[in-house]
C-alpha cells in the first residue's frame, strides 16, 4: 500500500486506444492497493497545432492567452483519461490546475509551480480511493487567477512536484523509451539501459543533452528526494519492465565512475581572437550577452602568441548563434578584439558519474583516447561529477562511442 | 456609448482567419464607443471531434467528464479572438465560464445559468474599456467547483444570459444567416427577412422547429427584456445588414395576423385505438412516458365508432419513439387498447403571430387551404398566438408555401 504518482506523456496519450492502454497501466498499480494520482500531457500533435493558431493569430502573442490556449490541451486528455478509468470499473476524476489548485508564478509560458494544495487529492484517496487525473503543465496564478502553463515538456515537473506535495511514495514517468541509457541507443548499439542512477547524475545528463527528462523536473525530484522511475507506456500493462530508478547516490550499490555519455548539437562555439588581456574585458563580453538573456555555457581563455592580448573561446545555444555574434559585433569598440570566429558545427559531448569525485584522471584518460582517434577537442569543461568537451560535430558518434567503451559502458 | 453584448457561433469562428473577421466587426462596435463583451462558441466540427472521443473512450460517459473535455473548445476560441483583437490594437482579454464566474446548475450536459457575477468584467470596461472574451456554452457549479456546458447551441444562452447580467442595452447574435425569415428560405423562395418579432412570437417559432436561436436564450431574453439582434457574421464588418430585433411587442408598430411559419420533422406519431374510455385511462399512458423523461406533444383524442372506446393519437420527439412504443407495448394490459398505430413520417407545420389573440378563424382558414391541396391533416393543437398541424411528411414544402401565401407572408 503506497502513494504514487503515474505520469504519460503526448505519444502515450496520442489517441483515445492509447488511453485505453495508460488506464490498463494505471489499474495495475490501483490493483495492487496503491493511492493513484496520474498526470498526463496533451495528446501528441495538439499542443503544435494550438501554437501554430496562437502564432496565426498573434506573432507577438500575449502569454496569458497562449496559456489560456494551450492548456486546452491536457484539460482535454485528463478527462478522458478519467472516462477510461470509469470503463475499467475503477473511481476517476480529472482536475485541472485551478481545480488541484496548482499554484504558478505569473510568468506566463515559463510559469514555476509555487504551491500545490494536494488536500482535495488526498480526500479522495481516503474517501473511497478515487484515481485523481490532473493536467499536467498547467496551473493557475493565485494573484491573477489566470491559467498559467510551466513550457514545453513542463508535465514531468508537474508529476514530480504533485508527487512531492502528495509525500508520494514514488513518481513513475512513463515515456516512449523504457528507461535511462548509458547513452542514446540510436548512436551506441551497445547502450545499457540503467537500473539505478543518481539525482545529481541525472540533473547532469538531462542538462547536458539526454532528452528523457526535463531538467526542472530532475531538480524537484533531487530536493524533495522524489524516488522517481522512467519506464515504457508500451509495456503490455500486465507484464511491465521495470524502467530506471533515479534515487539517492546511498540506494545505489554498485557504482561506476562513469554512469553515462550524454551528447547536445545544441551549441555554437564564438571564438574572439587578440582580446585585450586587461581588467573588464570579460565583463565587458559577457555582461551585454546576459542582458540579452543569453545563456553562456563552456568558456575557456588562451593567453595569445604576443603574450598582451588573449583568445576567449565560448559556447551559446545555437538558436541565439545569431543574435549573441551580432551584439559582440556592435561591442567590438567597447571590448576591443581582432576577430570574431563561430562555428554552428560543434557538439558537446559529457561524461557523468559521481565517481569522478573520488578518482583522479578520469578526464585526461578521455583526451588521449579520443587523440588516439584524431578528433580535435575545441574547448573542456569539468565540474566535480561531469566533463564536457567540444568537438566537431562530423565525429559525435565516433567520440560516443569511444568514451562508452573507454569506461566500461558497453553491454556485454 | 451602450453597453454590448457581441455572440458568435462556430461557423463564424471556425478557423483563424474567420475569428479576424469577428475581431473586425467587434472592432466596428467599440469604436462607435460601446464597452463590449463577446461570447464565443467552439470552431465548428471541434465540438462532435470531443464528443465523439468522449463516447469512444467511455459509451456511457460521466457527463461531469464530458463537460470537461468539450468545454475546451470554447476556451481555445476566447484565446483566440482576444489574440486577434489585440492585433487590431484593442484591449481584450479571454474569460472562462469559472473566471467570471458564471454559475450554473449541476446537470451535467444541460445545466442552467444561475447566477452569473459580472463585476470583473464591468471593472475592465470602466477601468480601460477593455473587451471581455467570454468562453460560451459553459459554466462553474459554485458548490462541486467542476466545469458544466449548457447543451448544445449553450453559447446564445451565455450571450443573453450575460447581456441581462451586465445590463447590456443589446445583445447581438451574430449567425450564418443575416436574420430571422418568415420561413425557412430553404423551402420558400419567397420568405422575407422580419425586421423585428416579439419575444413571444420568436420564442413560438424557436419551440416549433426554427432554428436560428436556442429555446432557452429567447426565454431569456424575454424574462429580462433584452433586446436582441440577429444578425450575420458573414456581412462586410464595415457595412453590416441590420438584421432581426427581437424586441417587446409594444416596440413593433406593423403587426401581421401571423408572424411566421415554422415546421419540424422531429416528431412521430403514435396512435393507441380501442382504448378503454374510462377514468384513469390517460394517467395509464402518458404517466409511464412522463417517467421516463419522453416529452409528449401534441395529443387528440376521437371516440370510436363503438361508442365505448376511443382512439387516442399524440406524438413524441423522433429519437424517443422506439422507447415510446416499447413502453407501451409493455404496459399494454394496464391501459387496454385494440392496436398500436406509429408513423415516424410525419411533420409539424406551425403559424406563430400575435395578432392570432385578436382575430378568430385563422387557423380555419388554414384547414381550409390544406384541404384544398388534398393535404391529410393528422392532429391539430392551438394556442393563443399559434396553431399547429401534424401531416405527412411528403407535404412539408407544400403546406409551408400554402401557409406562406395565405397568410400573406411572401416577398413582393
Amino acid at each position: 500500500m503506497a502513494r504514487l504518482v503515474m505520469k504519460f506523456g503526448g505519444t502515450s496519450v496520442a489517441n483515445v486506444e492509447r488511453i485505453r492502454n495508460v488506464a490498463r497501466h494505471v489499474k495495475r498499480e490501483w490493483d495492487a492497493g496503491n493511492d493513484v494520482a496520474v498526470v498526463v500531457s496533451a495528446m501528441s500533435g495538439k499542443t503544435n497545432e494550438l501554437v501554430a493558431w496562437v502564432k496565426d493569430a498573434s506573432p507577438l502573442y500575449d502569454p496569458k492567452e497562449y496559456d489560456t490556449v494551450v492548456a486546452s490541451g491536457e484539460q482535454v486528455t485528463s478527462g478522458l483519461l478519467a472516462l477510461a478509468l470509469h470503463e475499467l470499473g475503477l473511481k476517476a476524476r480529472s482536475w485541472q490546475g485551478w481545480q488541484v489548485p496548482i499554484y504558478g508564478s505569473d510568468a506566463h509560458g515559463s510559469s514555476r509551480i509555487v504551491d500545490i494544495d494536494g488536500a482535495n487529492i488526498l480526500k479522495g484517496f481516503s474517501d473511497d480511493r478515487s484515481i485523481a487525473v490532473v493536467s499536467g503543465f498547467q496551473g493557475v496564478n493565485r494573484e491573477t487567477g489566470r491559467i498559467v502553463t510551466l513550457g514545453r515538456g513542463g508535465s514531468d515537473t508537474s508529476a514530480v512536484a504533485l508527487a512531492a506535495a502528495l509525500k508520494a511514495d514514488r513518481c513513475d514517468i512513463y515515456t516512449d523509451v523504457d528507461g535511462v541509457y548509458t547513452t542514446d541507443p540510436r548512436i551506441v548499439s551497445k547502450a545499457r539501459r540503467l537500473d539505478r542512477v543518481s539525482f545529481e547524475e541525472m540533473l547532469e545528463m538531462a542538462s547536458l543533452g539526454a532528452k528523457v527528462l526535463q531538467v526542472r523536473s530532475v531538480e524537484l525530484a533531487m530536493v524533495h528526494r522524489v524516488p522517481t522511475y522512467v519506464r515504457s507506456s508500451f509495456d503490455d500493462p500486465s507484464s511491465p519492465t521495470p524502467g530506471t530508478l533515479i534515487c539517492d547516490e546511498e540506494d545505489i550499490v554498485e557504482q561506476q565512475i562513469v554512469t553515462g555519455i550524454a551528447y547536445s548539437k545544441d551549441e555554437a562555439q564564438i571564438t574572439l581572437r587578440r582580446v585585450a588581456d586587461q581588467p573588464g574585458v570579460a565583463a565587458a563580453i559577457f555582461g551585454p550577452l546576459a542582458d540579452a538573456n543569453i545563456n553562456v555555457d563552456m568558456i575557456i581563455q588562451v593567453v595569445s602568441d604576443d603574450q598582451a592580448t588573449t583568445d576567449i573561446t565560448f559556447t551559446v545555444p545555437t538558436a541565439e548563434f545569431e543574435r549573441a555574434t551580432s551584439i559582440l559585433r556592435n561591442a567590438r569598440d567597447a571590448i576591443s578584439y581582432a576577430d570574431l570566429q563561430g562555428a554552428t558545427d560543434v557538439v558537446k559531448v559529457s561524461a557523468i558519474g559521481v565517481g569522478m569525485r573520488s578518482h583522479a584522471g578520469v578526464a585526461a584518460k578521455a583526451f588521449r583516447a579520443l587523440a588516439d582517434k584524431g578528433i580535435n577537442i575545441r574547448a573542456i569543461t569539468t565540474s566535480e561529477i561531469k566533463f564536457s568537451i567540444l568537438i566537431d560535430a562530423a565525429y559525435t558518434e565516433l567520440a560516443v562511442r569511444t568514451l562508452h567503451s573507454l569506461y566500461g559502458l558497453d553491454a556485454a
